[in-house]
Protein backbone atom coordinates (compact mmCIF):
# COMPACT_ATOMS: atom_id res chain seq x y z
CA UNK A 1 0.00 0.00 0.00
CA UNK A 2 0.72 3.26 -0.67
CA UNK A 3 1.18 6.69 1.45
CA UNK A 4 1.08 9.46 0.05
CA UNK A 5 3.68 12.07 1.27
CA UNK A 6 2.75 15.28 -0.34
CA UNK A 7 5.83 17.38 -0.99
CA UNK A 8 5.64 21.15 -1.30
CA UNK A 9 5.89 21.73 -4.90
CA UNK A 10 5.14 25.08 -5.08
CA UNK A 11 8.38 26.15 -3.37
CA UNK A 12 10.13 26.34 -6.91
CA UNK A 13 13.61 26.61 -7.24
CA UNK A 14 15.05 26.10 -4.43
CA UNK A 15 16.83 29.04 -2.51
CA UNK A 16 20.43 29.55 -3.17
CA UNK A 17 22.82 26.54 -4.12
CA UNK A 18 21.75 23.57 -1.76
CA UNK A 19 24.04 21.09 -4.09
CA UNK A 20 26.60 23.69 -4.71
CA UNK A 21 30.02 21.68 -4.13
CA UNK A 22 28.17 18.03 -5.39
CA UNK A 23 29.16 16.54 -8.83
CA UNK A 24 26.30 14.70 -10.14
CA UNK A 25 25.86 12.39 -13.32
CA UNK A 26 22.65 12.53 -16.03
CA UNK A 27 21.66 10.55 -18.10
CA UNK A 28 19.02 10.80 -20.38
CA UNK A 29 17.04 9.99 -23.90
CA UNK A 30 17.05 6.77 -25.53
CA UNK A 31 19.78 4.65 -26.78
CA UNK A 32 19.75 3.20 -30.49
CA UNK A 33 21.21 0.49 -30.88
CA UNK A 34 22.43 -0.80 -34.40
CA UNK A 35 21.19 -3.59 -36.80
CA UNK A 36 22.86 -2.45 -39.59
CA UNK A 37 23.88 0.64 -41.70
CA UNK A 38 20.61 1.90 -41.91
CA UNK A 39 18.02 0.36 -39.15
CA UNK A 40 18.33 0.63 -35.41
CA UNK A 41 16.50 -0.52 -32.56
CA UNK A 42 14.94 2.56 -30.32
CA UNK A 43 13.33 3.13 -26.86
CA UNK A 44 10.44 6.07 -26.54
CA UNK A 45 12.08 8.91 -25.10
CA UNK A 46 11.78 12.55 -25.62
CA UNK A 47 14.77 13.01 -23.07
CA UNK A 48 12.90 15.66 -21.41
CA UNK A 49 13.07 14.36 -17.72
CA UNK A 50 16.53 13.89 -17.92
CA UNK A 51 17.44 17.14 -18.99
CA UNK A 52 14.84 18.88 -17.07
CA UNK A 53 16.65 17.16 -14.46
CA UNK A 54 20.09 17.82 -15.15
CA UNK A 55 18.90 21.84 -15.77
CA UNK A 56 17.47 21.98 -11.93
CA UNK A 57 20.45 20.10 -10.47
CA UNK A 58 22.86 22.91 -12.12
CA UNK A 59 20.21 25.58 -11.07
CA UNK A 60 21.16 24.30 -7.61
CA UNK A 61 24.18 24.56 -7.72
CA UNK A 62 25.57 20.88 -8.88
CA UNK A 63 28.39 20.71 -11.20
CA UNK A 64 26.50 18.20 -13.58
CA UNK A 65 27.78 16.02 -16.25
CA UNK A 66 24.87 14.65 -18.79
CA UNK A 67 25.32 11.88 -20.76
CA UNK A 68 22.46 11.75 -23.53
CA UNK A 69 21.65 9.53 -26.10
CA UNK A 70 19.79 11.08 -29.24
CA UNK A 71 17.51 13.60 -28.52
CA UNK A 72 15.75 16.79 -30.28
CA UNK A 73 16.36 19.52 -27.34
CA UNK A 74 18.42 21.72 -26.54
CA UNK A 75 21.61 22.09 -24.04
CA UNK A 76 20.72 22.55 -20.20
CA UNK A 77 22.05 26.12 -19.21
CA UNK A 78 25.53 25.09 -17.40
CA UNK A 79 25.38 21.64 -18.04
CA UNK A 80 28.50 19.54 -19.53
CA UNK A 81 26.75 17.33 -22.54
CA UNK A 82 28.43 14.02 -23.94
CA UNK A 83 26.42 12.61 -26.62
CA UNK A 84 26.32 8.69 -27.34
CA UNK A 85 24.29 6.64 -29.20
CA UNK A 86 24.54 3.19 -27.62
CA UNK A 87 24.40 1.65 -24.41
CA UNK A 88 27.90 0.70 -24.18
CA UNK A 89 28.73 4.36 -25.20
CA UNK A 90 27.22 5.37 -22.22
CA UNK A 91 28.16 2.93 -19.99
CA UNK A 92 31.64 4.19 -21.23
CA UNK A 93 30.85 7.75 -20.57
CA UNK A 94 29.49 7.74 -17.36
CA UNK A 95 32.08 5.47 -16.24
CA UNK A 96 34.44 8.45 -17.38
CA UNK A 97 32.32 11.13 -15.57
CA UNK A 98 32.86 9.53 -12.00
CA UNK A 99 33.52 9.85 -9.32
CA UNK A 100 29.87 11.74 -8.45
CA UNK A 101 28.36 12.59 -5.70
CA UNK A 102 25.01 11.80 -7.38
CA UNK A 103 23.83 9.42 -9.96
CA UNK A 104 20.16 10.22 -11.71
CA UNK A 105 19.62 7.28 -14.75
CA UNK A 106 16.51 8.53 -16.40
CA UNK A 107 17.57 7.40 -19.76
CA UNK A 108 15.78 4.83 -21.63
CA UNK A 109 18.38 2.32 -21.90
CA UNK A 110 17.69 -0.66 -24.81
CA UNK A 111 18.13 -3.58 -22.59
CA UNK A 112 19.03 -5.74 -25.58
CA UNK A 113 21.59 -4.92 -28.69
CA UNK A 114 21.50 -7.06 -31.53
CA UNK A 115 23.95 -9.81 -31.21
CA UNK A 116 25.77 -9.23 -34.41
CA UNK A 117 25.38 -6.23 -36.35
CA UNK A 118 25.63 -6.13 -40.20
CA UNK A 119 28.10 -4.12 -42.09
CA UNK A 120 26.50 -3.77 -44.99
CA UNK A 121 22.20 -2.95 -45.42
CA UNK A 122 20.58 -6.55 -44.96
CA UNK A 123 18.75 -6.69 -47.83
CA UNK A 124 14.84 -7.78 -49.17
CA UNK A 125 16.05 -9.66 -52.35
CA UNK A 126 12.63 -10.98 -53.31
CA UNK A 127 13.95 -14.57 -51.95
CA UNK A 128 11.30 -14.58 -49.29
CA UNK A 129 13.86 -14.74 -46.53
CA UNK A 130 13.04 -13.15 -43.94
CA UNK A 131 16.15 -12.32 -40.89
CA UNK A 132 15.77 -13.34 -37.56
CA UNK A 133 17.07 -11.05 -35.19
CA UNK A 134 18.85 -12.41 -32.59
CA UNK A 135 19.81 -10.05 -29.79
CA UNK A 136 22.35 -9.85 -26.77
CA UNK A 137 21.56 -8.45 -23.58
CA UNK A 138 23.50 -4.23 -23.00
CA UNK A 139 25.55 -3.68 -19.84
CA UNK A 140 22.94 -2.65 -17.26
CA UNK A 141 23.97 1.50 -16.72
CA UNK A 142 21.94 1.48 -13.15
CA UNK A 143 22.88 -1.84 -11.85
CA UNK A 144 26.83 -0.92 -12.42
CA UNK A 145 26.62 2.26 -10.98
CA UNK A 146 24.87 1.05 -8.02
CA UNK A 147 27.52 -1.87 -7.10
CA UNK A 148 31.20 0.04 -8.18
CA UNK A 149 32.62 -0.46 -5.08
CA UNK A 150 34.76 2.67 -3.90
CA UNK A 151 33.97 5.11 -6.39
CA UNK A 152 29.73 4.26 -6.12
CA UNK A 153 28.05 7.51 -5.53
CA UNK A 154 26.21 8.63 -2.57
CA UNK A 155 23.16 8.97 -4.53
CA UNK A 156 21.51 6.31 -7.14
CA UNK A 157 18.98 7.18 -8.71
CA UNK A 158 16.44 5.40 -10.87
CA UNK A 159 13.54 5.55 -13.41
CA UNK A 160 11.68 2.73 -13.71
CA UNK A 161 9.24 2.56 -17.13
CA UNK A 162 6.05 0.37 -16.22
CA UNK A 163 3.15 -1.01 -18.21
CA UNK A 164 1.53 -2.47 -15.20
CA UNK A 165 1.96 -3.12 -11.65
CA UNK A 166 4.12 0.09 -11.44
CA UNK A 167 5.06 0.18 -7.80
CA UNK A 168 5.42 -3.57 -7.44
CA UNK A 169 7.67 -3.60 -10.69
CA UNK A 170 9.93 -0.68 -9.21
CA UNK A 171 10.37 -2.03 -5.95
CA UNK A 172 11.56 -4.89 -7.28
CA UNK A 173 13.73 -3.35 -9.85
CA UNK A 174 15.14 -1.32 -6.26
CA UNK A 175 15.83 -4.33 -4.80
CA UNK A 176 17.83 -6.08 -7.77
CA UNK A 177 19.55 -3.18 -9.23
CA UNK A 178 21.11 -2.21 -5.91
CA UNK A 179 20.31 1.87 -6.35
CA UNK A 180 18.78 4.07 -3.35
CA UNK A 181 15.91 5.39 -4.67
CA UNK A 182 13.53 4.72 -7.93
CA UNK A 183 11.19 6.87 -9.58
CA UNK A 184 8.49 5.01 -11.32
CA UNK A 185 6.02 6.38 -13.98
CA UNK A 186 3.36 4.41 -15.64
CA UNK A 187 4.23 4.57 -19.75
CA UNK A 188 1.31 2.21 -21.03
CA UNK A 189 -0.36 3.58 -23.77
CA UNK A 190 -2.75 6.41 -23.80
CA UNK A 191 -0.76 7.54 -20.33
CA UNK A 192 0.74 10.15 -22.58
CA UNK A 193 4.42 9.77 -20.68
CA UNK A 194 7.10 9.21 -23.65
CA UNK A 195 7.18 12.35 -25.71
CA UNK A 196 4.87 13.77 -23.33
CA UNK A 197 5.29 17.15 -20.60
CA UNK A 198 3.58 15.39 -17.75
CA UNK A 199 4.98 12.38 -15.19
CA UNK A 200 3.17 10.84 -12.26
CA UNK A 201 5.96 9.74 -9.99
CA UNK A 202 5.85 6.82 -7.45
CA UNK A 203 9.16 7.59 -5.45
CA UNK A 204 10.61 4.24 -3.48
CA UNK A 205 13.36 4.66 -1.21
CA UNK A 206 13.50 1.95 0.87
CA UNK A 207 12.22 -1.97 1.19
CA UNK A 208 9.19 -1.04 3.05
CA UNK A 209 6.20 0.65 1.44
CA UNK A 210 5.33 2.77 4.24
CA UNK A 211 8.19 5.09 3.05
CA UNK A 212 6.67 4.95 -0.65
CA UNK A 213 5.90 8.29 -1.90
CA UNK A 214 3.41 9.54 -4.94
CA UNK A 215 3.87 13.00 -6.21
CA UNK A 216 0.69 14.62 -7.75
CA UNK A 217 0.55 14.41 -11.16
CA UNK A 218 3.04 17.64 -13.01
CA UNK A 219 4.75 18.49 -15.64
CA UNK A 220 8.07 17.00 -15.89
CA UNK A 221 9.98 20.45 -15.20
CA UNK A 222 8.28 20.10 -11.98
CA UNK A 223 9.02 16.91 -11.18
CA UNK A 224 12.62 17.89 -11.74
CA UNK A 225 12.68 20.12 -9.24
CA UNK A 226 10.99 18.03 -6.55
CA UNK A 227 13.43 15.45 -6.91
CA UNK A 228 16.30 18.05 -6.86
CA UNK A 229 14.25 19.37 -3.26
CA UNK A 230 14.13 15.72 -2.39
CA UNK A 231 18.20 15.34 -3.08
CA UNK A 232 19.11 18.33 -1.00
CA UNK A 233 17.23 16.84 1.73
CA UNK A 234 19.05 13.98 1.50
CA UNK A 235 22.47 15.67 1.52
CA UNK A 236 21.28 18.72 4.12
CA UNK B 1 28.96 2.35 -67.07
CA UNK B 2 27.27 5.66 -66.84
CA UNK B 3 26.91 8.30 -68.96
CA UNK B 4 26.94 11.74 -66.62
CA UNK B 5 23.90 13.90 -67.86
CA UNK B 6 24.26 17.18 -66.59
CA UNK B 7 21.56 18.79 -65.45
CA UNK B 8 21.89 22.69 -65.53
CA UNK B 9 21.33 23.18 -61.38
CA UNK B 10 22.01 26.94 -61.66
CA UNK B 11 18.45 27.56 -63.17
CA UNK B 12 16.86 27.42 -59.73
CA UNK B 13 12.86 27.23 -59.63
CA UNK B 14 11.18 26.90 -62.57
CA UNK B 15 9.86 29.87 -63.91
CA UNK B 16 6.16 29.59 -63.81
CA UNK B 17 3.68 26.58 -62.80
CA UNK B 18 4.47 23.86 -64.92
CA UNK B 19 3.12 21.10 -62.94
CA UNK B 20 0.32 22.92 -62.29
CA UNK B 21 -3.24 20.83 -62.53
CA UNK B 22 -0.77 17.63 -61.38
CA UNK B 23 -1.39 15.20 -58.07
CA UNK B 24 1.68 14.37 -56.40
CA UNK B 25 2.19 12.38 -53.67
CA UNK B 26 5.21 11.92 -51.99
CA UNK B 27 6.34 9.62 -49.31
CA UNK B 28 9.22 11.19 -46.87
CA UNK B 29 10.65 9.83 -43.38
CA UNK B 30 11.27 6.86 -41.52
CA UNK B 31 8.67 3.97 -40.69
CA UNK B 32 8.90 3.05 -36.73
CA UNK B 33 7.28 -0.61 -36.32
CA UNK B 34 6.55 -1.56 -33.01
CA UNK B 35 8.08 -4.29 -30.43
CA UNK B 36 6.39 -3.56 -27.84
CA UNK B 37 4.88 -0.18 -26.11
CA UNK B 38 8.33 1.68 -25.75
CA UNK B 39 10.34 0.20 -28.17
CA UNK B 40 10.65 -0.07 -31.84
CA UNK B 41 12.75 -0.62 -34.71
CA UNK B 42 13.41 2.47 -36.93
CA UNK B 43 15.38 3.62 -40.17
CA UNK B 44 17.89 6.43 -40.21
CA UNK B 45 16.25 9.13 -42.39
CA UNK B 46 15.61 12.74 -41.49
CA UNK B 47 12.92 13.21 -43.88
CA UNK B 48 14.75 16.12 -45.68
CA UNK B 49 15.18 14.77 -49.21
CA UNK B 50 11.26 13.75 -48.92
CA UNK B 51 10.16 17.04 -47.77
CA UNK B 52 12.12 19.15 -49.66
CA UNK B 53 10.91 17.45 -52.73
CA UNK B 54 7.03 17.66 -51.33
CA UNK B 55 8.09 21.46 -51.43
CA UNK B 56 9.82 22.11 -54.85
CA UNK B 57 6.84 20.35 -56.00
CA UNK B 58 4.18 22.39 -54.64
CA UNK B 59 6.54 25.12 -55.62
CA UNK B 60 5.91 23.91 -59.10
CA UNK B 61 2.53 24.13 -58.63
CA UNK B 62 1.38 20.67 -58.04
CA UNK B 63 -1.18 19.42 -55.95
CA UNK B 64 0.79 18.08 -53.64
CA UNK B 65 0.23 15.17 -50.30
CA UNK B 66 2.95 14.83 -47.96
CA UNK B 67 2.89 11.10 -46.19
CA UNK B 68 5.80 11.25 -43.44
CA UNK B 69 7.00 8.94 -40.54
CA UNK B 70 8.32 10.45 -37.54
CA UNK B 71 10.60 13.13 -38.11
CA UNK B 72 11.45 16.51 -36.57
CA UNK B 73 11.03 19.18 -39.38
CA UNK B 74 8.41 21.81 -40.59
CA UNK B 75 5.52 21.59 -42.59
CA UNK B 76 6.29 22.02 -45.96
CA UNK B 77 4.65 25.26 -46.99
CA UNK B 78 1.44 24.56 -49.09
CA UNK B 79 1.47 20.55 -49.02
CA UNK B 80 -1.27 18.74 -47.14
CA UNK B 81 1.14 16.58 -44.80
CA UNK B 82 -0.33 12.80 -43.40
CA UNK B 83 1.45 11.90 -40.50
CA UNK B 84 1.93 7.53 -39.96
CA UNK B 85 4.19 6.10 -37.68
CA UNK B 86 3.99 2.39 -39.66
CA UNK B 87 4.96 0.75 -43.02
CA UNK B 88 0.85 -0.67 -43.41
CA UNK B 89 -0.05 3.03 -42.04
CA UNK B 90 1.90 4.56 -44.72
CA UNK B 91 0.43 2.12 -47.54
CA UNK B 92 -3.11 3.08 -46.46
CA UNK B 93 -2.53 6.69 -46.43
CA UNK B 94 -0.96 6.80 -49.56
CA UNK B 95 -3.56 4.37 -51.16
CA UNK B 96 -6.10 6.93 -49.56
CA UNK B 97 -4.54 10.14 -51.33
CA UNK B 98 -4.59 7.95 -54.75
CA UNK B 99 -5.59 8.76 -57.48
CA UNK B 100 -2.12 10.96 -58.17
CA UNK B 101 -0.37 11.77 -61.70
CA UNK B 102 3.00 11.65 -59.98
CA UNK B 103 4.05 9.51 -56.91
CA UNK B 104 7.60 9.96 -55.10
CA UNK B 105 8.43 7.55 -52.49
CA UNK B 106 11.32 9.13 -50.67
CA UNK B 107 10.49 7.49 -47.43
CA UNK B 108 13.10 4.70 -45.90
CA UNK B 109 10.33 2.29 -45.10
CA UNK B 110 10.98 -0.44 -43.07
CA UNK B 111 11.11 -3.89 -44.84
CA UNK B 112 10.22 -5.90 -41.71
CA UNK B 113 7.71 -5.19 -38.86
CA UNK B 114 8.18 -7.63 -35.59
CA UNK B 115 5.86 -10.39 -36.20
CA UNK B 116 4.38 -10.36 -33.00
CA UNK B 117 4.33 -6.75 -31.48
CA UNK B 118 4.19 -6.91 -27.28
CA UNK B 119 1.22 -5.60 -25.62
CA UNK B 120 3.36 -5.71 -22.88
CA UNK B 121 6.57 -3.82 -21.88
CA UNK B 122 9.10 -6.82 -22.42
CA UNK B 123 10.99 -7.44 -19.46
CA UNK B 124 15.05 -7.93 -18.55
CA UNK B 125 14.12 -9.99 -15.30
CA UNK B 126 17.24 -11.47 -14.74
CA UNK B 127 16.53 -15.04 -15.74
CA UNK B 128 18.89 -14.40 -19.10
CA UNK B 129 16.40 -15.60 -21.50
CA UNK B 130 17.19 -13.30 -24.17
CA UNK B 131 14.25 -12.70 -26.41
CA UNK B 132 14.60 -13.32 -30.15
CA UNK B 133 12.77 -10.71 -32.59
CA UNK B 134 10.43 -12.73 -35.32
CA UNK B 135 10.53 -10.11 -37.98
CA UNK B 136 7.71 -10.22 -41.31
CA UNK B 137 8.10 -8.64 -44.45
CA UNK B 138 6.14 -4.96 -44.44
CA UNK B 139 3.76 -4.14 -47.25
CA UNK B 140 5.85 -2.96 -50.20
CA UNK B 141 4.77 0.38 -51.20
CA UNK B 142 6.66 1.26 -54.12
CA UNK B 143 5.91 -1.91 -56.21
CA UNK B 144 2.32 -1.50 -55.09
CA UNK B 145 1.63 1.88 -56.31
CA UNK B 146 3.88 0.68 -59.44
CA UNK B 147 1.64 -2.39 -59.76
CA UNK B 148 -1.61 -0.37 -59.42
CA UNK B 149 -3.59 -1.12 -62.15
CA UNK B 150 -5.90 1.25 -63.45
CA UNK B 151 -5.29 3.50 -60.26
CA UNK B 152 -0.79 3.81 -61.32
CA UNK B 153 0.14 7.29 -60.92
CA UNK B 154 1.74 8.15 -64.93
CA UNK B 155 4.88 8.64 -63.06
CA UNK B 156 6.15 6.59 -59.93
CA UNK B 157 9.83 7.50 -58.60
CA UNK B 158 11.33 5.38 -56.03
CA UNK B 159 14.79 6.51 -53.98
CA UNK B 160 17.29 3.11 -53.48
CA UNK B 161 20.13 4.09 -50.65
CA UNK B 162 22.80 1.76 -51.20
CA UNK B 163 26.18 0.84 -49.15
CA UNK B 164 27.70 -1.34 -52.42
CA UNK B 165 27.13 -1.11 -56.05
CA UNK B 166 24.99 1.64 -56.06
CA UNK B 167 23.77 1.28 -59.77
CA UNK B 168 23.54 -2.12 -60.49
CA UNK B 169 21.06 -2.51 -57.03
CA UNK B 170 19.18 0.11 -58.47
CA UNK B 171 18.66 -0.96 -61.88
CA UNK B 172 17.62 -4.42 -60.39
CA UNK B 173 15.69 -2.91 -58.19
CA UNK B 174 13.61 -0.37 -60.60
CA UNK B 175 12.96 -3.58 -62.83
CA UNK B 176 11.91 -5.37 -59.41
CA UNK B 177 9.59 -2.44 -58.06
CA UNK B 178 8.00 -1.69 -61.49
CA UNK B 179 8.74 1.92 -61.61
CA UNK B 180 9.85 5.01 -63.69
CA UNK B 181 12.78 6.20 -62.46
CA UNK B 182 15.08 5.39 -59.33
CA UNK B 183 17.13 8.29 -57.41
CA UNK B 184 19.87 5.68 -56.11
CA UNK B 185 22.69 7.52 -53.56
CA UNK B 186 25.37 5.97 -51.29
CA UNK B 187 24.39 5.96 -47.81
CA UNK B 188 27.31 3.77 -46.45
CA UNK B 189 28.84 4.90 -43.27
CA UNK B 190 31.23 8.14 -44.00
CA UNK B 191 29.20 8.92 -46.92
CA UNK B 192 27.28 11.63 -44.44
CA UNK B 193 23.73 10.82 -46.12
CA UNK B 194 21.64 10.09 -43.64
CA UNK B 195 20.86 12.83 -41.57
CA UNK B 196 23.25 15.22 -43.74
CA UNK B 197 22.39 18.33 -46.39
CA UNK B 198 23.80 16.71 -49.13
CA UNK B 199 22.96 13.84 -51.51
CA UNK B 200 24.73 12.50 -54.26
CA UNK B 201 22.33 11.09 -57.09
CA UNK B 202 22.34 8.28 -60.12
CA UNK B 203 18.99 8.33 -61.85
CA UNK B 204 17.96 5.06 -63.21
CA UNK B 205 15.68 5.73 -65.84
CA UNK B 206 15.26 2.64 -68.49
CA UNK B 207 17.11 -0.89 -68.68
CA UNK B 208 20.32 0.64 -70.89
CA UNK B 209 22.86 2.33 -68.88
CA UNK B 210 23.38 4.77 -71.99
CA UNK B 211 20.39 6.56 -70.40
CA UNK B 212 21.70 6.56 -66.89
CA UNK B 213 22.18 10.03 -65.03
CA UNK B 214 24.59 11.09 -62.80
CA UNK B 215 23.61 14.45 -60.57
CA UNK B 216 26.73 16.42 -59.00
CA UNK B 217 26.57 16.27 -55.44
CA UNK B 218 24.50 19.08 -53.96
CA UNK B 219 22.49 20.01 -51.43
CA UNK B 220 19.15 17.80 -50.83
CA UNK B 221 17.14 21.45 -51.84
CA UNK B 222 19.10 21.40 -55.37
CA UNK B 223 18.21 17.30 -55.74
CA UNK B 224 14.62 18.14 -55.18
CA UNK B 225 14.47 20.88 -57.53
CA UNK B 226 16.51 19.11 -60.42
CA UNK B 227 13.81 16.26 -59.48
CA UNK B 228 11.15 18.65 -60.16
CA UNK B 229 13.16 20.05 -63.48
CA UNK B 230 13.37 16.70 -64.58
CA UNK B 231 9.18 15.71 -63.93
CA UNK B 232 8.22 19.17 -65.59
CA UNK B 233 10.07 18.20 -68.75
CA UNK B 234 8.40 14.74 -68.51
CA UNK B 235 5.00 16.20 -68.50
CA UNK B 236 5.98 18.81 -70.64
Amino acid sequence: EIIAAVVDFLEGQPAGKPLAGKKAIVTSGPTHEPIDPVRYIANRSSGKQGHAIAAALAAAGADVTLVSGPVNLPDPTGVKVVRIETARQMLDAVQAALPADIAVCAAAVADWRVAAEAGQKLKKDGSGVIPDLKLSENPDILATISQNGSKRPNLVIGFAAETENVVEHARAKRARKGCDWILANNVAPGSGTFGGDHNEIFLISAVDAASDEVWPRQGKDGVARALVQRISRHFA
